[in-house]
C-alpha cells in the first residue's frame, strides 16, 4: 500500500516532479536514506543519498534498493529507472563494520545473498536500468554500475574492485564485472585492486557513455526519454529475451529470438509500430502487453 | 544444376570477371536483385542490389543470399566469400512490409527462421566470410555484419538496431550483436535504437577495420587475398573447430582442439605446410581434405 | 627434493636474488634452456632463454615451464609469477621441426596436450601469473600471453596467430585467445596470420598495459609488488573463484561466489583485513589458509 501510494502520488503531479522520501524504509533505517522520485514522463530516480557513508551498500541500503526498484515495476507509469548518488562518491560498496566477525556469518550470508538478489533484479526488470555515475564505485558499488543495462559516468568517475587490499578479495563483484569487460581487464582490477578512469572503463565496455560533468543529468535523461518513447511490453519482452539468448549458444538463442520476434509482433503495439512505419506517422503505443486483434 | 553452371562458368573466364546475375532467382523475385560474380582466384562477390529498397533482407533475398552463399560451397574453386552492397545503405533489415498481421504468424515465422538460418550458415561454412560495408546497416544489416567472419567498413559506416522505435524490439539482431561487442554496448543500441559509427564499432569489435572510402575494395580484397593464399582444408577445419570450442567451457575446448591440431598436421596440407616451412619454400596447396601418406 | 632444494636456496639469500638456472631440466634439455630466480618477496621470474630458437615451446619447453611454474607452488613464499623471454621474440610458439610426420601422432598429441596442459596450470594456479613481453609473441607464444592473468608489454611487441601460413591453423592458440578478444578480433587473427600492434592488442583486451621499453620491468615488477602486497589465500580464494564462477550463468555464479565471499570472510586475514581497516591501521597477514578463531 505505502508502495502504490508512493507512486500514485508521482503521478497526480501533472508535469512536476514528485520527491518522495522512501519514509516506509527511512523508519526501518535512519541512517541509510535514499531518495525516490518519479516523474510523469515515466523516469524513476533511485538517489543514493548517504554521502557521509560513502553510499555504502549496507544491508539496509541493499533493502531499500531492492524494494525502491521493484515498488510498481508492472505499472504502465514505471518505463526507466536511474540510479544515482548524492556526494563525490557513488557508491564504495559493502558497509565494512558490518563484515566483522561480531556479525557472524549469517548476517554475512544475508548481506551477499541480498547483494546478489539486487544486482539480478535489476537485470530481469522490465524496464531498463541507467547507473548515472559521478565520482568513485568501488567493490560493490562497481558491481551496481557493471550490473545496470547503460551506465552515463563523468570524465572523473572512477572504478575499482579494492577488496584484495582489506583481505576480502572482490568474488561477487567479479560475478558482475567479469561478465562486462574483457578478463584480462577483470583480473588486473581483481588482483591490485588499482582503479581504472572513466576512459579505460568506456574502452573496456563497463560504461555506456562519458560525459563533462555539467552535461551529467542532460545526457543520461536524453537517453532515458529515448528509452520512454517506446512501447513498454515491446522493450520489456526484448530485455527479458536479451538476458535470456546470452546464455545459451548460438542455434538455441536464435531459436528462442525468432519465436519472440513472431509474439513480439502480435503484440498491439507491434503492430502499431509497422503499421505506422507504413503509413509514415508517429506510432500511437497502447503499453499494454496485449495482442492485437486482427 | 543452374549452380553448378553458374560456378563453372565463372571458372572459364581466365583471369577474367565473370559477372553472373543469379537468373534462377531472379526468375523467383524480380525486384530483389542479388548481383554474384566469382573470380578465378577464389573470391566470390555477394552484392546486395536493391538499393531503392535500402537492400532490405526481404524473405525472397534472404533465400537469395541463402543459395547463393551455399552454391558450390565445396568446391576447391571457392576460397572466401565477400558480401557487400550497391548504395548508401548496406541493407536496412527486414522488409516491415513482409511483417504486418495482413501476412500472418507463419509468414513472420518463415522470415526469422531463414534470417537465423542465413547467419548460422555464414559462420558454419568451410569458408571465411567477408563483410565489406560503404553506408547505414541497421536491424538485421547490422546482424548480418556481426554475422560475418571479418567486416572490412568505411569511415560513414553506421550501425543500428532502431527496432524498438517501431515497436519490434531487435531481439535476432541482437543474438549475433551480443555475442560481438560488450554487453552494456549492445544493450544501450537495442534500447536506444541510436547508431553508432564505425570507429565505436571497431573499438567495441562490431566491425573489423575501419578505412576510408576509395580504400574499401583494396583493402578488402588484400584480406581476401591473404585468405585465398592458405590451404583450403586447414581454414576450413580451422574456422569449424572456432565455431565449435568457443561454445565450449576451456578444457573440453581444449581437448577439441588439440585433437583437431593433431588432425590437422596428419593432412596433406598440414605436412607440406611444416616441409615447406622447414626447406624454406613456399608451400604448394593440394586444397584436398585428404591425409599425408608417410 | 630438486625442486625444494632450489626454492629453499632463493630463500636463504636474504635480499639478494637467487639466479637458479633450473638444472634438473638442463639435464634432460640441453638446448632449452628456462631460467628461474626467486626473489625473497615473493616474486618467482620464469624467463625463457632460448633466443637462438625464438623461444620456441618445444615439448622440452612446455615441460620445464610446467615444472617450473608448478615448483614449491603451495609454498607461502610465492606469491607471483612473471613470465618474460630473452632477445626479440618473446616466443614464436610451437617448434615446427617436432610436428613433421617423422615424429609420428602420439609424439603431436603429447606436445599440444602438454602445452594445453601448461595453460590451463597457469590459469589455476593459487597465484597470479604475469606476461612481460618485449617482441613479438605469436601461435602458441601468444596463447602463452593471453592465458596469464595480466600482460604487460611494451609498444613494440606484436602479437599474432600465423598458423594458416604454414598449414597448421592456430586452433589451440584460438581457445585462450577467443576467450580473450572479441570474436571478430579473433577471427581475422586466425584467418590473416597478420600480426596486431601492442596498442590494439590492449584495445581488444589481449594484454593488459602498454609501456615504453625502458620501464617494462619497473611498471611489471610494480604489479607484482602490489600482488604480493596481498594475502596470499584470499588472492589464491579470489582467482579459483574467479575460474569457476565465469564458467557458469549469472545466478549459479552469484551462488559459488557469494558463499566464497563468507568463506573469506571466515579467514583469519580475511578478519584481519576488515578489523585493520576499521582500525585505520595496516594489515599483517598470516598468509595461511586459516580459519579466523572468534
Amino acid at each position: 500500500m505505502a508502495r502504490s501510494l508512493l507512486c500514485r502520488a508521482a503521478f497526480q503531479l501533472s508535469g512536476a516532479t514528485a520527491r518522495l522520501p522512501a519514509s516506509r524504509f527511512y523508519s526501518q533505517t535512519e541512517a541509510e536514506p535514499l531518495t525516490v522520485k518519479q516523474e510523469n514522463g515515466g523516469i524513476r530516480r533511485v538517489i543514493l543519498n548517504n554521502p557521509k557513508k560513502r553510499n555504502a551498500l549496507s544491508l539496509s541500503m541493499l533493502e531499500s534498493l531492492r524494494e525502491n526498484i521493484l515498488a510498481d515495476v508492472d505499472s504502465d507509469d514505471l518505463r526507466v529507472i536511474i540510479i544515482s548518488a548524492k556526494g563525490p562518491v557513488f557508491s564504495s560498496g559493502h558497509d565494512l563494520k558490518e563484515l566483522t566477525s561480531a556479525h557472524g556469518q549469517e548476517h554475512h550470508a544475508n548481506v551477499f545473498h541480498t547483494c546478489a538478489e539486487v544486482m539480478g533484479i535489476i537485470q530481469d526488470l522490465p524496464v531498463p536500468v541507467i547507473a548515472m555515475v559521478n565520482g568513485v564505485a568501488t567493490a560493490a558499488g562497481c558491481q551496481l554500475v557493471a550490473s545496470c543495462d547503460i551506465a552515463v559516468v563523468t570524465e572523473k568517475s572512477t572504478f575499482a574492485t579494492p577488496g584484495v587490499n582489506v583481505g576480502l578479495f572482490c568474488s561477487t563483484p567479479a560475478v558482475a564485472i567479469g561478465r562486462a569487460v574483457p578478463r584480462k581487464v577483470a583480473m588486473e582490477m581483481l588482483f591490485t585492486g588499482a582503479p581504472i578512469s572513466a576512459q579505460e572503463a568506456l574502452l573496456h565496455g563497463l560504461v555506456s557513455k562519458v560525459v563533462p560533468e555539467e552535461r551529467l543529468e542532460e545526457e543520461t535523461l536524453a537517453i532515458a526519454k529515448r528509452v520512454c518513447q517506446a512501447s513498454r511490453p515491446v522493450v520489456a519482452l526484448g530485455k527479458a529475451t536479451f538476458q535470456r539468448q546470452m546464455s545459451q549458444g548460438r542455434d538455441a538463442a536464435y531459436a528462442i529470438a525468432s519465436k519472440v520476434m513472431v509474439d513480439n509482433l502480435a503484440l498491439r503495439d507491434g503492430q502499431e509500430g509497422i503499421q505506422a512505419f507504413i503509413e509514415k506517422r508517429k506510432p500511437v503505443w497502447s503499453h499494454k502487453a496485449e495482442k492485437a486483434h486482427d
